[in-house]
């Protein structure tokens, strides 16, 4: 099966761009995913092909239009695909949300720029996901867009074969993933940690989870959190009732 | 002054990629910043240009070897410029930060791909700093590069005018920014707020900072306890506190 993307742009020449080449270009060779592009610009009505117009209540920027934004996403076969807008209002993408996509039959992006989309094209379609990447504002969706294709591909049946089922990556159980090291045995007088060349199996697994757990502990607290919360039930919910904002 | 990003990656060909049209390909015409590669397998030593190897301890997957990393990075004139390789286990991106770098010289910046990077150049070259996307497994660390970039890049002097200045923007204050209208006034039977046609600037401004802490508070209780802990500082000590994991 082919998983299908459909992007909805401003700018339908940024795709598929990075992911034409190297393993995400050469699954797309193999058939194993397929980009097409919407013009949102095809979908405006006046003689200026006007897409954005200025926002009410005043402000800098512009805004994209619902109605032309509308009538562009109304006209991409839905075929059970989830259909994503890309905002810094969404909700934050994540590991679990990217495989379930990537097991499905593929997926509508709908590209933001300017000063964001009119609200209300979300109110009238209710079945859009609004997803952002990362807290940071970007010159629009397309990038984001993007990354998210390149988690997706990886993902894929036949994409990455055996490494891509690795349960042991970073997100996959809300820990970040061990350190790695490989040849040259020493260099610039650092050796690799000892234990990695006993051979011994069951020590190499114990020094890479207890390695995940410290690095997860002092570099990413949020992820920790959730990780302690999992595996504490009673402990987890009384700790997320203390963090509920005052208000 | 040109914003300098240099990319360390095995796939120069990405770049500048859909950098290279819209916003940030005129920026890049008008020389306000330049866009380099390295291509890393250029520094591998044998003849097969070998530029990995098998993680030490066993394991799916190939891990970037210190010693080609080093040379590649040891190469690019660091010119005051900071040095990030993009990770999985790195600090998640922030707004402050790409403000920040936006505002210097410009960047380096290490693409990695497969399982990631061999531990010991971090060790040996404490200068490069880890720097996190999302939390979502990328093929590689291009395509997080090319959204950092474009994240930096409209914020140059000159490349969106004022509308980069709005610091009215999600992240900027710790919130998500309110919701966009514009015209037609009516759309579906949904019409723009009646307070955005007021003309009431006051009002205007209390309508958005409400909507603004109300859908952040709704859709990102992490930035919202951010945000109120900055407000109510002894409150936001207090509560940091209980937040710390129980070991």
């Amino acid at each position: 099966m082919t998983f299908a993307a459909t992007i909805l742009t401003l700018y339908p020449e940024m795709f598929p761009g990075p992911l034409g080449v190297s393993l995400a270009g050469r699954a797309m060779a193999e058939g194993r995913w397929a980009c097409e592009t919407v013009q949102i610009r095809d979908f405006a009505e006046d003689r200026h092909r006007t897409v954005d117009d200025t926002p009410a209540g005043g402000g800098a920027g512009m805004v994209l239009k619902c109605d032309v934004l509308a009538r562009a996403l109304d006209s991409a076969p839905v075929a059970g695909r989830p259909i994503l807008a890309m905002t810094p209002r969404g909700k934050p993408i994540t590991q679990a949300r990217i495989r379930e996509l990537a097991s499905g039959p593929g997926v509508i992006i709908l590209c933001g720029r300017f000063e964001g989309f009119d609200e209300r094209l979300f109110e009238a379609r209710p079945e859009i996901e609004q997803v952002s990447l990362a807290d940071i504002v970007l010159s629009g969706g397309e990038m984001a867009a993007l990354t998210i294709l390149d988690a997706c591909i990886r993902l894929l049946p036949g994409v990455m074969g055996a490494a891509s089922s690795g349960d042991e990556e970073s997100f996959e159980q809300s820990l970040l993933e061990y350190p790695h090291y490989t040849r040259p045995q020493e260099w610039e007088g650092r050796t690799i940690p000892e234990v990695l060349r006993s051979g011994d199996h069951a020590k190499i697994a114990a020094w890479r989870k207890a390695r995940s757990e410290e690095d997860t502990r002092s570099r990413r607290p949020d992820l920790w959190e959730r990780y302690e919360g999992a595996r504490v039930q009673p402990a987890s919910g009384a700790r997320r009732k203390d963090k509920e904002p005052d208000q």
